[in-house]
């Protein structure tokens, strides 16, 4: 009814009265009118405001969740080296691939971002013709000994993957005929089908996407995920799924991200790479991080009480074991070193088992015990990026 | 000459002048005795005296040698206990044999005096026949079930007696069919034949002895070892050498000790004894130590971060680990325990591996591991008696 202006009667009586009324009622409309827009413009206003307001407090929202992200995240990388001599420490196939299964198991129960596997028997390989065509075309070492670093490497890589990406990478191969008997990694970035995550490892798929859109990925999920780039198909790759998704959609969306995201943002262990060394020296000095590893620990029985020893600040950790006959052969075989005490290579040579029961401890038993050890020590040095 | 008197000369010119010198001679002669018998009584004396003081001595030098020993004892026992059935976690016979030694191995690491094995599969053995009787007349277990417990029992015995003791001790059986595949212990007392030490382990001898003498013990040195007292032939003992072995005799000789001896008093770890336990309770209700065990602790992921905790000081350890499911299925198991939570059993029930990047460990694995964190604190506990 306001919205209607008072009607204009023509022909009316007591015409100066009636003339007052119209015009009063007039002037009112014209008020109300008045007041009226300013209200619109005034809730407009408001709508407004709040629009960026909530723009705001969705770029804060963010903001914190991406502090957040970093805060729980984990800084600091742990790296182990050991020789690939150890392999010939077991006592059949089976075993072999066994010992294999418990040194990946005890890299990812401490969260080994990367397992360095160096080669302590270059010696012994230089004495056979080093390599014979097999019949495939393929280059492959003869001997038992010398396999053991590639053969380590293998099953560690293969425990590493995720199982519903194992037939992408992993064809069979003779040194995994008893992968079966391996116990799995199980670690955070193994998803189940329906674990609903932020991050997932997959790899890009070979089938046709439509123009300007990005590649496929099996995350090993329900559905495939359409990424935000077209990549080679056949790589790995560490995905990001996108917050909100169509569940009605024939395709889940993400981004791909540095397969370290996952760790510097979530907090997440996310599995270990591997790498082979030529020798021990080849270890530090082809180390993937640019300024180097920047603490570096030796094992042995002859090393310092590590119970009286506190870590300094780190970025990059090393911690190195030796073999059947510990570090002091690996340095002699290792043509690049002109020592004999194995200490001098590291920032700390530390006995991490004083007292012990067993005239020697196994390479397998002493990660296990090393890095038990060293994860209190660690927890000290980031007490604010240590879970539990 | 001075021994001879001077001759008594019958007849002599010079009477007088003669006889004078010859009552003189008698004189000298007669006093120069006397002072010889003081002499010779004198030195006696200093050698009884030197005989007195050597023997005080020599019997100081045992007490401070006593002293040093129990000085270098060690007071407190570690106990671990867990149940059979990890070894159904186990894919074949030889990695169930495997399993079996891996779990001796990393109890002789840090020095573990008792393992205690308990059955959690109460339940599946009741719901089968118990036992039936096998061909040879033997009782023996049906089923894989329930065997574990036997079996792990019989390989942790088997790889803690010394290698020369083992035929005496443990005859063909099929528990033991893929012992060839173990890890030895290598512990302090398992002695290399030649080695020369102040105590062996030894079995009692079938070998008459002479009367009056003890038995004859082998303790895996090229002669016998005759001991102070009579025992039955086939004797598991602990023997102490004499200091001084008469190395042309045919035998050496030696005492037998209690078996803690060579810990309470040379600090030498001297391997494990084995018991088993029909339920979770039984662990403790059954504790071989008078008092109990006055420090017991159980592990699980779901305890407390054991990074936050000290050890109060303790006499008597024991670690419980769980199987597949963890403690709460023993405690289910157990009918004479009427909680769900583990916890309320013990007075620390403590978290290990605080962000662990598995989801799971297995308990081969968390023996290493946590031994590995509590070895530290016990160190802590007992500064005097950590090696190292
Ligand atoms: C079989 S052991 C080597 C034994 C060799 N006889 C020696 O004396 O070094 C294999 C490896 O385990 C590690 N290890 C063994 N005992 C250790 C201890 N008490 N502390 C730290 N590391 C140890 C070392 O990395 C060693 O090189
Ligand atoms: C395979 S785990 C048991 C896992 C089971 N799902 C649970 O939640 O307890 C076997 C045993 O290893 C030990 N364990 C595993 N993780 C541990 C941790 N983080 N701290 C201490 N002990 C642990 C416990 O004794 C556990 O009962």
């Amino acid at each position: 009814m306001a919205d209607e202006p008072p009607v204009k009667k023509n022909k009316t009586n007591n015409l100066s009265d009636k003339k007052g009324e119209e015009r009063k009622n007039w002037r009112e409309w014209k008020e109300q009118k008045k007041e009226e827009k300013r209200q619109r413009k005034e809730s407009k206003l408001i709508q407004q405001l709040e629009k960026q307001k909530q723009k705001k407090e969705e770029e804060t929202e963010q903001q914190v969740q991406q502090e957040q992200r970093e805060s729980k995240g984990r800084s600091y990388t742990l790296s182990v080296a050991l020789p690939g001599s150890v392999m010939e420490n077991a006592q059949s196939p089976e075993l072999r691939t066994y010992l294999a299964g418990q040194i990946a198991r005890a890299c990812g129960v401490f969260c080994v971002d990367e397992v360095v596997i160096f080669d302590e028997l270059r010696e012994d390989v230089k004495t056979l013709p080093l390599y014979v065509r097999s019949v495939e075309g393929e280059f492959r070492g003869i001997g038992k000994k010398g396999q053991g670093c590639v053969q380590l490497a293998r099953i560690l890589q293969y425990l590493e993957c995720p199982q519903y990406l194992r037939k992408s990478f992993f064809p069979k191969h003779r040194d995994l005929q008893f992968a079966g008997l391996l116990n799995p990694l199980d670690s955070p970035h193994h998803m189940r089908i329906d674990e609903e995550v932020e991050f997932r490892e997959g790899v890009v798929l070979n089938h046709p996407s439509k123009p300007g859109k990005g590649s496929l990925v099996n995350c090993g999920m329900r559905k495939e995920v359409q990424i935000d780039k077209l990549l080679k198909a056949g790589l790995r790759v560490t995905v990001q799924l996108n917050n909100s998704q169509n569940k009605e959609g024939k395709l889940y969306k993400g981004v791909v991200v540095a397969p370290h995201i996952p760790r510097t943002e979530g907090g997440l262990y996310w599995g270990y790479s591997v790498r082979l060394a030529s020798c021990l020296s080849a270890v530090f000095s082809e180390c993937p991080y640019k300024d180097g590893y920047d603490l570096t620990i030796g094992t042995s029985e002859r090393g310092k009480n590590a119970d009286h020893v506190t870590l300094p600040p780190f970025k990059h950790m090393l911690v190195v074991f030796g073999g059947l006959q510990g570090l002091e052969v690996s340095v002699d075989a290792d043509e690049n070193l002109n020592i004999t005490d194995p200490s001098v290579l590291f920032d700390l040579y530390l006995n991490t088992c004083p007292g012990q029961g067993s005239r020697t401890i196994r390479t397998e038993e002493a990660i296990l015990i090393s890095l038990s050890g060293l994860r209190q020590k660690i927890a000290a040095v980031f007490p604010d990026q240590s879970k539990g």
